[in-house]
């Protein structure tokens, strides 16, 4: 541990867009967490991205004045060694995998999203063998790092390294601070006077309380949903009836389960004329980069903020915060369940406010689960489990357990067939799936 | 308790077709099952039939020589006042609103079926409340009795009654023990020397193990599931691969969720066709009673086997007879779980093997659980749940619930719409949902 | 609720010695905890000390220039009407009840003492159906106060409110706030700095996890237990093999069970001098009171602190201030198990670290179990509940079960002896064990 | 297997005086388990022993008339390759060390019993290494054989084998079939027509319900337990109103824990006057071999009934018969927890009613659990389970915990040097505790 004379930050995926946002962060709470290196690193593919948000990152510290260290580097190891935190945001397969994970399903009659349904498993399949090696490394070179994991899905990938790693690893998502910041927004209040009580996976949780000071506003939050929503996710009204009866706020990604067949509808209608949630990702990300190459740029730009992963920097930061110092605050993780949710495995991941100390985030208890809510938590924790295993073993027959199981896909008949042309498309990144006919050929 | 002259029996919906199969199993089982007084039961509307069956029923008895008194009447009370054993096998709403089950739900593209999806919450909110009453006058009349529950949704009516009632009651159904003679059939055995393992909720198990003279046939079983069916559901083949990797043999009632495209596609071909399922079943049932109404008619007519509902008799008289002698022997039946699937509630009814000891079964631990059956079992758990309490409190809200959660339900918003026009439809079976208009219009 | 100009506390046993602590503790934090109205409550037999305390009181507040009004009564129903805060310190039967609790056990071989044991036992008898009658009070009049619980047997007294009451009850020790005060003395740092993990039962916890800025220094404390005790239990030292094994830290009530025979030994020496730790404490609070009548004294007397029982009132008002500002800290406390110790019922008091909320604590989980202390918790709390059932109903039957399985009691004919005389010495407290025969003599 | 031509049957401890009785099991139950080899294997200093009861073993056999081989052997390899069942009854360490476990505690005022307490803990010591020796060659030499464990204390060595070895292996003990057989010579009735529940652990159970032709009798016997004992625990009365509260029969092993101090004072007094139940047990075990030793005698003796472990040789034909044929009765057997007792761990081993299928036996779920049982279980469950890792490990900690937390010793002073002694006095049987001073000595 470099941490008497400051600490060692690792960015896996360093070139990213949200970098910037990070450095931010870093300058702004440096009294409470200093920084000594902040290393950014990505692979060769990577490198043009890596060196135009690398530069900006180091102009923004030149500014700040402060003694933080930028590195930029395509050696992963040599930025791991040693490390106090490291945090992944990465894709594989890159915005064209992406594009493959929301098209494919949609010829099926399936929803077709990045992080839910047969979209996600494929991410999942590609994401969670590298993030493993990433904990081998860890293991090896910064056994007491803390790794935080952004990267999606992020829920699955945070179960995948707790059981089959010994990395001391917390999954993050940017859902539940923006429902908090909202509501403090809406309510005039700073954050730390809101209370909100989350129930179920990440991408799949319900808020079943909302303190105001104190006060519960659950209903009226129930009763005025109008906005409630997400930019990377098309916004339809929630019914109200079916909102006061269920009595809990679902998460945004719940649309896909709970309005299927308008969702999927919407998706279909999109995807005929021709427009791709990857495609306008890739134009915006490029834009942010012609942006972030200016070298009289000096700090974040504004336009970053209106990308969908607002607060995912300030969610890092925090819990970095919270973690170095011990400051047992409140925060809302994708860790081991351990007896929270009591139909779901100890070592199933799930969303949920912790108690960060400095030993790690403690879940707390539920006080109200919706018993509405259980049986799809367990159906898609059920998928979720099925699919890890696969993405781990590459085992073949699990990969078609696991999507016949999730509840978006009609029949086995629809899951075999999709499943065999996503992994085809999918094959650059699945050695796993594909050892025995590579060997076969030989 | 009448037991020590003999036992007296009460069949609820005395008037089925079903009923000559019972008095056989009656009379077979006489020296271990000395039944001294059987009382069929119907309500007014069914007095023709309960007229014919029970002659039938007088005639059988009056062949075998044995001292069985046999009562036809419409006063409940007095069939269960101090009965030993109470059964029941009822449709509420009559084969009529079978019609309705399975055709309303079509119209909104989701399964039309008697007991899975939108049809058997539709059954069990018609039938629940019903149930509940007889279950009054036993707690009042016969508060010893066993209460051997044949009417569907068995699983969901066998809950509602085990929460709230005091009866002592067990649900049953036929496939376990049609599994078990298909399996001793093949395999040239007799049925004892079968050992099967069933694993989940009535229409909703697997079989993940099947034992043939101590024996595991399992991996035979899955690779041979050709006419693996039963005549009410339609056959469709299973997929290998799918079988081989789930390792367990599904239920047929799985077929709905399994491969929900190709089951809706023919139900829509046969609904458009002017078929109905209802309507076969209601010709059936004319012709069946054509034949008992023969005076000269004093056995079982062949025919009856034809029927959907084999072995059910058989079952209910095993079960019987297992209680009243404390036989201690193995049956699948309907009981309160107990802890035995640990992710459900302990007063969830399960379906599940038990050793019938004169207290009553006791379920056998499971030695294997399927992990891709857990999330399935429990959603449709979780609209099971949902579904009893709107059918013992009218409350729409949960109603809504319910169906909105059930696995085969595409949106919310089918789930609303689809809820209003089968409860209009049902209304005259419906009094708790329409107490308050009622109230309302005087 | 009086909250919005500030608060309103009743303190029923108002007339005790730690009044004056609490008084100040009130003083010291009125910007926080903005009390308005503090209402000091006792009994008949109590009035005496209630005036001369509540005078004190009433000088204290009167220095401070705070604008707290202090009102003194036996009316404990007006004391309660709309208070925000309850808190309770009481002693059933006074100082010669305790006297009967720690000698009647000693003639039978069996440890005497106050909260741990058949004395124990014999104050939960007396004090549970009090408080009770408090609890029927407070849901009355007062429906949203917290109730703060610190009448011993703390734990037992707790869970009867928790199972018998709607009261919002917590449980409050100053054991665990003077391990973490030690601790911090000892280090040299703040309070907040330590965070020690206590696992079990009030008066029978053992702390797996000291950190101390986030270093863990059990196994130093270990090594060092010299002086590591409570003034009002005998000091002996602990064996320092047994205590690396361990792998924790037992509370020094644990002695009564690892060293039973010497504890015992030296009880009974005591006894044989005629020493008694209730007549100490009865001498110890004539001098208190005897300073509190001093119409020159406004302030808390330094000889308070030598009392037993420092930092309950610092434990009292640190928990108000949580509840009454949200401040989402962690406290250790006595709260219904929920889950968090997996072989204890869900409503089982335990001693846990809790986040204090608004909304009220939530237990945070267990990371370490020592493996040796589970069956000493069950044990224990095997009996406490079959003491509180007792208590409640008056059943004999409920009493000899709890007192046959308590593990300091040797045999059941001990239990059943000890039982009957300790029964007839609390006759005056104890009209629910006495109902018949009183009916019997009229 | 060899099952087609007949069954091989190893018995370790072949020269136990109990094996007539087991040669007696299988002659008269040839006709459902067709024992062809019969494999008496036991160590050098027990060959002479070995040889007199093998040789009645054959004469018995020679009687009968039946193709059994009685095969005398002390090489346990030969013994066990390819048996189908394994059945052991050892004492390692003779009964010299018994009277050791049963002299040693009383000179710490602890009760000295075989299986109970510091006595049983030293033979677990002593015996668990060894039963994991013998698995370890079951596992390479006959991986599908059943071990039936008699060997004491049998609930500890089950869970041993259960948790670090993968032999199929189930406890045995005499208690339940004892308590059976009394009850049915009470009522006159055939012993399938008992059905006793019992809760709890080997040596530590109570009977919660004794149904005679489906009546509970148990409040019957509740009233007369006179004579409810056993010939190796002295007999001394239950108190009846103890007995009417805890609603429960109590083994009579419990004794030790509901009359501690009345049994240790009569152990006492035993142990002054010079007598030695080990001694006894030792007279009687020669004359056994006199009478063995006959060449006319070619039946069981009548004298064997006589001795303790009455129907244990009936337990263990009973239990293969049911395992061979998958007779699915009902037995009492020491089978891993898997969530029966909802407070120990999955893989603790209880003594519990079991569904004997050709898989094994399935637990049956308890119907009632006395409230009042649940500490002392789970109080002597942590002790077995420290004391079994201790045996395993031969950590000295783990062992010095053990003993401190076994509810009959009184402090842990004692514990640590009763252990010392104890240790000390089986050095030659416990190489795992002297590893390392031994190679210290060298």
């Amino acid at each position: 541990m470099a941490s008497e004379q400051g600490l060692k930050i690792a960015v896996i995926g360093g070139g990213s867009s949200y970098t910037p946002e990070l450095v931010e962060g870093f300058i702004q709470h440096y009294n409470e967490l200093p920084v000594r290196e902040l290393w950014l690193v990505d692979i060769e593919p990577g490198k043009r991205k890596l060196n135009i948000v690398g530069n900006l990152a180091k102009r923004m510290v030149e500014k700040s004045g402060l003694p933080i260290e930028v590195h930029l580097t395509l050696d992963r190891r040599e930025a791991i060694r040693d490390a106090d935190f490291v945090s992944t945001q990465m894709r594989v397969g890159m915005l064209e995998a992406r594009g493959r994970d929301e098209s494919i399903p949609l010829k099926y009659g399936v929803i077709g999203q990045e992080t839910t349904g047969p979209g996600g498993m494929m991410k999942a399949l590609r994401t969670i063998p590298v993030l493993l090696d990433i904990c081998r490394d860890i293991e090896e070179l910064a056994p007491n790092a803390w790794l935080l994991n952004f990267t999606n899905p992020a829920g699955m990938v945070t179960e995948a390294i707790l059981k089959h790693t010994n990395v001391r690893s917390i999954g993050l998502c940017n859902a539940p601070i923006g429902l908090i910041k909202r509501t403090a927004a809406k309510y005039g209040v700073a954050t730390d006077r809101i209370y909100a009580e989350f129930v179920g996976l990440n991408h799949l949780h319900w808020v079943t309380r909302v303190d105001v000071n104190g006060e519960d506003k659950l209903d009226e939050l129930l009763a005025d949903t109008a906005g409630y929503s997400a930019s990377n996710v098309p916004a339809r009204e929630w019914n109200p009836e079916f909102l006061q009866s269920l009595r809990a706020l679902p998460s945004y990604y719940l649309k896909y389960f709970y309005m299927t067949d308008a969702m999927l509808e919407e998706q279909l209608e999109s995807f005929h004329k021709g427009e791709n949630r990857a495609e306008v990702v890739k134009r915006v990300e490029e834009e942010l980069f012609e942006l972030y190459n200016d070298p009289d740029l000096n700090e974040k730009p504004k336009q970053l903020e209106q990308r969908g992963g607002a607060f995912y920097s300030e969610a890092a930061v925090n819990l970095m915060c919270s973690l170095y110092n011990g400051k047992n605050d409140i925060q809302t993780l994708n860790v081991a369940n351990q007896g929270i949710i009591d139909f779901l495995p100890d070592d199933a991941s799930i969303e949920v406010n912790c108690v960060v100390t400095k030993n790690g985030p403690l879940p707390l208890p539920l006080t109200k689960i919706p018993p509405m809510a259980t049986g799809l938590i367990h159906a898609v924790k059920t998928y979720e489990r099925l699919a890890i295993e696969a993405a781990v073993t590459g085992d073949r027959g699990l990969a078609i357990q696991a999507l016949a199981h999730h509840p978006l896909v009609p029949s086995v008949e629809v899951a075999i067939k999709m499943l065999d042309e996503m992994l085809e498309a999918n094959k650059a990144y699945l050695p796993q799936f594909f050892k025995a006919s590579e060997t076969g050929i030989s």
